[in-house]
């Protein structure tokens, strides 16, 4: 081949632009001539180990603004009448309109959190129970999916709750949705009024205070210390909140668990004032000390948790499938919401997973997850101890995904902003806190870190920015 | 085999609901007593050209209730303690927490409207192509998809509106969601404050009407005359309005079309109030007499047009696949909204019709569903006529994918319930309604009426019910 191609994952940048950047390199330096013929978006896809619709979409790029010339079955040549010289720089309008989002649909970059083990996933199993959905089902698969979620995948969600998470509930209760943020919009749609105050966990995660405010409510930030949520400082700032958004597990992002005591408190209060929790058990599958607690709505006997969970972190986030179980006697209420809101999910994939839970894939994936994700939690931690001995704290009871990192001093947002630039997706402790005095601090997602190598390596590029 | 299933698929019932309700019958009537065997799952799902997961999903409801015992390999029995006079009822609270919504993943009952024919989509390739994809696509298929939507989709979609709706724009200014309503909030989100005054045609499409206001807008119904949406009615009403919502191609529901000067109209105003016009084009590829309309968008050259087009009505409903293409100008403000609100859609769905798209398959499906929806539409209109003669008036230049009925007499929403409950999906016009005075009549689709005979069939329970 005469061009050689290094994508680099670590760059934010989709694939398929990194592709159109090298292309124009390559002819701005020579290596490509006018009239030279380029790869077959198949033989290239295939050498690159990429997607046919990655190198399509480079390649349609580079015609649209003339740096190729499609001719059919001849292949696809460097535009003839390009000269070096004549060469034009990318177009600015294009160049200046792409967005670079914090989900622009690139490879993830070094310590990204929130991310499971993209390695670790067992692609052959779901494409096989992905391909057998796809042949076998019926005209189900082409109507509107049932807005409160596929059944079957209701039923295999109420029976892995039981069996895991200590919940007891009908699959009528369980409601599937498009990611936790779905999960929210349909909580404030059905019962949120204007104006409604909510407590926040302070610090918390800050898309939850966002979708809750655009729902209507008023935040009221509660501190969280050791045992999680300080439940008498949320009464006492504001008794007559109708929510509270907790992440009793994992408190994202410090780490501690939600103490029991804590926990009835804030189901007594609950009970007492007919106000509604909101468990977010984003990552609760992994816990590497200690036995896996129950959830908090496992304790709920008066019907007052909304309990959440997703597919994004122990299958993949591509998936765009979250649940919510509402408590027996607002299943109704929140059945006639997704409806109106046209709450559907793609049948495909419901159908997949629900496969990929009732035959046993998922609890396997689990389990090899949870050792995995040990060893590739201490790799992080004995690298960066190495690094920077005692001028990184490291929490050392943070979430099943991801490690906190206090820094003794140091601006962490200005940090962050450099690591970026570095490949380096480390987020500012500081950026989760609205009232609370914020600590300076570093939040690193070590699943993706794939040998004790890798974290050295990454630790070193991380002492050449702080 | 013991037990003869017949599944009505006019139920709105979902079919593994169907089948728990005729095992439950089957051993009430003893036809099936305790201890017999029943049919593995795998059987029973090829027996009656069922997915797997749908009879799983009976069989699992049957267990948790008691009724069937599994004995692994031994198979599934009728619970041998189970005695016929000891026979339960259903669980009335299982029962009655069963809603029945307007999507509630059943299959569609006769005439149900904005669905494509679900016969005729082409299964075999989309099978194959998405198995493709299955199988090629890298971790971009795992992480967080773009939230503007998959490149390559995007830019099929660019090239695609530009063949055939006369529209010009670049991919940066097109953004997949997850169906029409997901469009509306993301433009909601984006551009309107609370309060905004916003046209909505009178009669218009109810769904759009709650979007909108719960995206904050004040309502401003405008009525429709036979050159579609009246524009100085319109600014008689509210000059000052910041949107207009309009269905330029059919209007929905009465399906004529919005006139060229009404649309330059309606431009001129939108340019000059600096508002902007949601262009719903949801139907459009349909046409049978006359030339295709160009897009509203395409005579926009001031940028004040928001166009949104869905795969629902083209491809199938089961996707949740649509998009929305808005003025260059306001792409990056839009890319930055669909990453706050986490406007993902799988990446599997969106690289499958990409490669539908730009492989040629679509443009083949949509000229064999035009020819296909002429022939059905007509067989429709011919059965209606003969059996209700004058009684029925249809409107002839209704939509692409239904019939509007005006009725002499009677009151159209009594009608539709009646129809309902014969397994006939047919809306009340007056539905359509706001502060215009309500034409009473009966809104049909046709794309699933696949014979003369069937058509002549459903007209005659039609006019047992009317």
């Amino acid at each position: 081949m005469i061009v050689q191609f290094e994508l680099d994952r670590s760059q934010p940048a989709p694939i398929y632009r990194q592709l159109y950047q090298r292309f124009l390199e390559s002819i701005a330096d020579g290596r490509l001539r006018p009239g030279d013929r380029v790869p077959a978006v198949r033989a290239l896809a295939a050498e690159l180990n990429l997607a046919r619709g990655t190198v399509d979409a480079a390649y349609q790029l580079l015609i649209g603004e003339g740096y190729l010339t499609a001719r059919g079955a001849a292949g696809t040549v460097v535009t003839p009448q390009l000269t070096t010289v004549s060469l034009p720089a990318p177009r600015a309008s294009v160049a200046s309109m792409d967005y670079q989002g914090t989900h622009s649909g690139g490879l993830p970059l070094a310590l990204q959190m929130g991310l499971p083990a993209l390695d670790a996933f067992p692609r052959k199993v779901w494409t096989r129970l992905a391909g057998r959905q796809l042949r076998q089902s019926g005209l189900e698969g082409l109507v509107y999916p049932d807005s409160r979620g596929y059944a079957p995948l209701r039923m295999a969600i109420a029976a892995y709750l039981g069996i895991s998470r200590g919940i007891n509930c009908h699959p009528d209760q369980v409601l599937v949705c498009a990611g936790y943020r779905a999960c929210l919009d349909l909580i404030s749609h059905t019962l949120m009024r204007s104006g409604d105050k909510c407590w926040l966990e302070d610090p918390g995660y800050f898309m939850a205070r966002e979708a809750l405010k655009e729902g209507g409510a008023e935040l009221v930030p509660v501190p969280v210390d050791d045992q999680g949520l300080d439940v008498a400082q949320g009464i006492a700032r504001c008794p007559d909140a109708r929510f509270a958004v907790v992440t009793p597990t994992h408190q994202s992002p410090l780490g501690m668990s939600l103490s029991l005591a804590r926990r009835l408190a804030l189901l007594d209060w609950a009970s007492r004032t007919g106000s509604w929790v909101i468990e977010d058990d984003y990552d609760s599958e992994y816990r590497y000390q200690g036995k896996p607690l129950p959830a908090l709505k496992s304790l709920d006997q008066q019907g007052r948790v909304l309990y959440t969970g997703t597919f994004s972190k122990v299958l993949f986030p591509g998936l765009r499938l979250a649940y919510l179980v509402v408590p027996a006697e607002q299943s109704q209420a929140f059945a006639r919401q997704a409806d109106r809101l046209h709450n559907h999910c793609p049948h495909l994939l419901q159908a997949t997973v629900a496969a990929f839970l009732s035959e046993g894939h998922f609890a396997r994936h689990l389990k090899k997850m949870r050792s995995l994700y040990a060893r590739r939690r201490q790799w992080l931690i004995d690298a960066l101890r190495q690094q920077f001995g005692d001028r990184l704290q490291i929490n050392p009871h943070a979430g099943g995904m991801h490690l906190v990192a206090v820094l003794g001093e140091g601006d962490d947002r200005l940090l962050a902003q450099r690591a970026r630039a570095q490949g380096i997706a480390i987020e500012p402790l500081s950026h989760w806190y609205v009232e609370a005095k914020p600590k300076q601090g570093l939040v690193m997602g070590f699943t993706n870190i794939i040998s004790a190598r890798h974290a050295s390596e990454v630790a070193l590029r991380l002492a050449q920015v702080i």
